[in-house]
């Protein structure tokens, strides 16, 4: 496997797009016809939708774009057959030769941490030795735990040659409460910026970018401006772009002259533009990923 | 159901102790007897390995203590089948008439918060009607994201009756990079407490306290007294007893005069106090679940 920055850049530039696709099943928008075969199956069927829609759209999805996200939480709430969905979701991706990104901003003290950073990358130590779990490319982390809480997944990052994306300014309009407080002169996200191109500083690839990026709101471009200034070599991974209200334009500020340097999620937008009742659900989503990817050209 | 704190209050009273048995298991601490039986078969092995541990642990364990807290890391460690784990740990606790905290420090935008906070507690929608996922009795939440993702954690559990335990200053010695920050004159963490006090404020029993608790770790003593007048009607989880170093004096200031206001969490010290050839493995926990249930007295 080459270093996890540069198997990002190879991806944005072989797709010629800077756009993740987010993947967040929700049963209520899922196509009718799909709901129908598993409607009276409890939370099996659920996951069953889940993956079964999400396998589809990956289907339809990376002729155009090949950076996926799926969202834990949204597994999660279908239980253990739905992390069992999730499972199978990224193993599909990675088959597909997407570079894949759990997100679960996952933290913890350290000795747990080292768990969630085993089952994201490196596997579980069995008698049988090391068995993959989700196997992903990389993880989202909250910072809030500080130094040795983010360690663990900053040295499986660098050891199975994985990536860690650390939230520093989240896309939610309530995000400010305490990002934006100023500690000793700046926004705490600076301070959590300055650690994590810390954490950075020794993972650089060929590309310029390294492994531990940053988790940056497309509806803060101003804050965006500012911190790609701050943080040169940060790979940034960029919500909020399409339903959450963030533009093309808002992100722009995200990337390097070269167009590398970041990637822009569209979840909802993409996954989910047809009515339930729509027989065209797939060419649909065809479409809207097409547009997302072309607007996302580098 | 009655109202969480008031419940949390009758368990500790009924027990006559503050202590919280927190359920780590990994697989290199547990019995040899145990492991046996489980080693050739993989994830599943793993998971059926930490059941069959952590439902034992709850026979031995609940005759003196019933506020469980199970950590989401090592049960999603192994996978799909950890979860399942999961799910009849906490069911197992839920029958022993535990209060039951799953410590997974989950925190994302409001949306996806949502579906966190139903996978805890009101359970997943379906169309044969909404299927309990965890169904515990509180979650701890990490803060980071702010006012609008922590939101949906505290209105679940308002309306479903749970508790939510808000990361305020953790057990890590490495916590202080961000939490000790002074913003605004005052530390990140201070802030974090004022916020949980508002939230809390709502949400209060005939005990005096409410169902939004705060993370205080027991290695900082002189923060716990300082938090603990400041935020006189919020439950305390005090993690770091034991073997993160904390003792029984340095916690002795989370509690309000009459002994209620805080749970003191204790995981390794009680789940692991055998070494893995030790066929007495069960008697051991029992002793080492009296001596800290005593030393937690109320």
């Amino acid at each position: 496997m080459s270093v996890f920055a540069d198997r990002l850049a190879e991806t944005v530039r072989a797709t010629g797009t800077a756009l993740c696709v987010g993947l967040d099943p929700r049963w209520a928008m899922l196509p009718h016809s799909l709901r129908e075969r598993h409607a009276d199956h409890g939370l099996d069927g659920l996951a069953d939708a889940y993956a079964e829609f999400c396998l589809r759209v990956l289907d339809l999805v990376t002729p155009v774009a090949r950076v996926i996200k799926p969202q834990a939480a949204f597994f999660e709430l279908a239980g253990p057959a739905g992390m069992r969905a999730l499972s199978q979701v990224l193993d599909r991706a990675r088959e597909l030769g997407c570079v894949t990104i759990l997100d679960a901003k996952r933290g913890d003290i350290a000795s747990t941490a080292t768990a969630y950073a085993d089952a994201a990358f490196a596997g579980a130590p069995t008698p049988s030795g090391t068995i993959p779990v989700w196997n992903a490319d990389a993880l989202t982390v909250n910072p809030y735990l500080g130094e040795d809480a983010v360690a663990p997944f900053v040295q499986a990052a660098r050891s199975d040659d994985r990536g860690v994306f650390v939230l520093v300014r989240t896309s939610n309009p309530g995000g400010g409460l305490f990002q934006n407080l100023i500690c000793e002169g700046r926004p705490l996200y600076r301070h959590v910026g300055d650690a994590v191109a810390r954490w950075n500083a020794e993972t650089l690839g060929t590309c310029g970018f390294g492994a531990i990026g940053a988790v940056v709101g497309a509806t803060h471009p101003r804050e965006l401006v500012e911190l790609r200034a701050a943080l040169p070599d940060v790979w940034f991974l960029v919500p909020g772009y399409g339903a959450q209200g963030g533009t093309a334009a808002d992100v722009r500020a995200a990337f390097r002259s070269d167009g590398l340097g970041a990637i822009v999620n569209s979840s909802r937008g993409i996954t989910f533009p047809f009515h339930p009742d729509d027989p065209a659900w797939e060419g649909k989503i065809i479409v809207a990923a097409k547009l997302a990817a072309e607007e996302m050209r580098v």
